[in-house]
């Protein structure tokens, strides 16, 4: 399996341990070209869906079983990491190579799933649940091809979407094997995370409107200083977010100022929030906190704020039944555990619509992802 | 008086009562020649120096004092007002055709400047005093024409740019009279002000360096987040100019994110401080309370802050015989009047390089300027 994932490093891997390979590219296309004899290889019989994931299934004894699915994907952010995804799937290779060899089945089919362009918005699983909007198939992605440019390069039949949907056939769970991209597990010394769940995500363009003025002849107890204004709400925002009882994040990652001049007040500014939470509730709870600040500094300063949402990704909770699935089995192999929310977006959100779903962290050192620097020890995939 | 400053309109004037009349365009020549013939008419022999600017002189009853030098200019921002610039230029020209008229003569000569580009970085004061570097001539202008190209279509020489060094002879003073830009007077109720000087402008670029990450996977308490600890030196910035005793104005007026995603922490900010006052040093004191904020920011919150300087204006303080002068001149006509500084920059800046300077301002209706909205009622330019 470890050597597996360097081997896949062939294909867009760059010389400081990082790999490029995004949907679509050439060294995606290579990359599941590989992937999928691996998957022969282990017995599976294999197909490319009309979503453009590649399918492999292992017959089970009770052909009347619906299926247990696994698997993640291989494509990479730009210049992005070697972990990400990537172990999912060779995982799901190993498995199933290792009942192939000693020639064991399982009662139910056996399915592992190689997701297409999960790092461009999750195409692939989104098409598995009808989530995909046909103007999607327009956007134009790293590897300069469109989605749906993508998808029939990748094998797929984009039209008619609604194809994708019907494709699964019936799941009796789904499981994910990722990276954590996060410290959590590093810092306790824990090496397996029973991913509670995917959080929500909730994003709002927040404006902020005073008065443009000339910064040389406007006192200071004279302004209405939008960029002054909304430091206030970002500081705000950080320490909402901090002090309120849960592992909620908020963020302010974009801000633009305009006039934007140094010698000019600004007049407005812009600037994204998002909050993440286990709970669509919870969100709520931080918006409405972060709200009354604004009201406060809205009054205090003499500007105007503005909140217009503008994302939204339903939080996934993972099924009960399969988180302690994942802490038996890590009991059994006297490994130590801990439940933890999976604060990145993955596949298993799409298949949580369709099955019961879980999910399994391996620690990453440092907490990095989406970098070269992206690094799970040999040991801890296993 | 009032009826040429609307005459001059002619010459880009806008319909919502603005104009747009930028140094070298089409505009701006025709608006000269206009004012060349008004001066012609006044009585002053006239002629374009080596700088661009049109100068105009009245001969004095004796021949070996040096000029009593006025003036100001007459281009205007892109699609500004009517009033910054022309008022000082028109209201010379009236002074001049009135002792004209009268037959009346000073002892001194009385010289008219009318400077050109003020607006785009007052280069004809500023040839006068030999401040001009000859890799500004290359700049591209608001007229699509570089600062070079300009001074030759307005029929200067400005190479050699020594020569315009030398063209002034011998000033005994200059006064320049212009809009305040700002809402003191009218607030005050006051026509007449006196200015203390011209304030000195330093600027930095202060970056702020924190740790990029994921905002999903990065709990709160282990963030270094760039823009928060921004968000708190910007606040900070506002708070030691207002509560540091004096006139001082300071600003944060562009503001840059990175990388500037809605889902990713920023890691760096790079932002413009810009601190304005009628001393170097209370500009020096200003900047060492918000360093020391800076430092404890840094502290708490793991970040790094850096201070670039990037630009520097000297204060230019008027002479106190001119405030005087002013003050008993308004005295005389039974007007009430105040002291104030003069937050933005004027050609007067460059002339107290010369000689003796001094600046009357009148009140800007609602403080507005550089926009088609700035007015002076007709009784307080007279």
């Amino acid at each position: 399996l470890n050597a597996e994932i360097q081997e896949l490093r062939r294909f867009g891997g760059t010389p400081d341990g990082g790999t490029h390979r995004v949907a679509y590219s050439d060294e995606d296309l290579g990359g599941r070209e590989w992937v999928l004899a691996r998957m022969r290889d282990a017995g599976l019989t294999t197909q490319v869906d009309p979503a453009g994931n590649l399918v492999g299934t292992l017959p089970g004894t009770d052909p009347d079983l619906p299926a247990l699915a696994l698997g993640s994907h291989i494509d990479t952010v730009p210049y992005g990491g070697s972990y990400d995804g990537t172990i999912g799937v060779l995982a799901g290779v190993e498995l199933a190579r290792t009942l192939h060899a000693e020639n064991q089945r399982l009662r139910h089919p056996l399915r592992l799933y190689v997701f297409q362009n999960e790092e461009g918005g999750k195409t692939g699983s989104r098409l598995l649940i009808g989530a995909v909007e046909p103007s999607e198939l327009d956007i134009v992605t790293a590897s300069g091809f469109t989605i749906g440019e993508g998808i029939a390069r990748l094998g797929g039949a984009p039209d008619p979407l609604t194809a994708a949907r019907a494709s699964t056939g019936p799941l009796a769970a789904f499981v994910e094997l990722h990276i954590e991209q996060g410290a959590t597990l590093e810092r306790a010394g824990v090496p397996i995370g029973v991913v509670e769940g995917i959080v929500g995500i909730r994003r709002w363009f927040v404006t902020v409107s005073g008065e443009k003025n000339h910064a040389g002849t406007t006192p200071m107890d004279q302004r209405r200083d939008a960029l002054v204004a909304a430091s206030r709400l970002v500081s705000a925002v950080d320490e909402v977010a901090l002090r309120i009882e849960g592992r909620q994040v908020a963020t302010v990652g974009q801000l633009e100022v305009d006039p934007g001049a140094p010698n000019v007040i600004p007049g407005s500014v812009r600037f994204t929030l998002e909050i993440r939470d286990l709970s669509m509730e919870g969100i709520e709870s931080v918006l409405r906190a972060i709200q009354a600040r604004a009201e406060q500094i809205a009054t205090d300063r003499g500007v105007a704020v503005d909140f217009e949402p503008f994302y939204l990704s339903e939080a996934a909770p993972a099924t009960e039944l399969l988180r302690r699935a994942v802490e038996g089995a890590a009991d059994g192999l006297g490994h130590r555990h801990m439940r933890l929310p999976s604060g990145a977006g993955h596949d298993a959100q799409s298949m949580a619509k369709l099955c019961p779903m879980g999910m399994i962290f391996v620690p990453s050192r440092g907490g990095i992802s989406h970098a070269p620097d992206e690094f799970t020890e040999a040991d801890q995939i296993t």
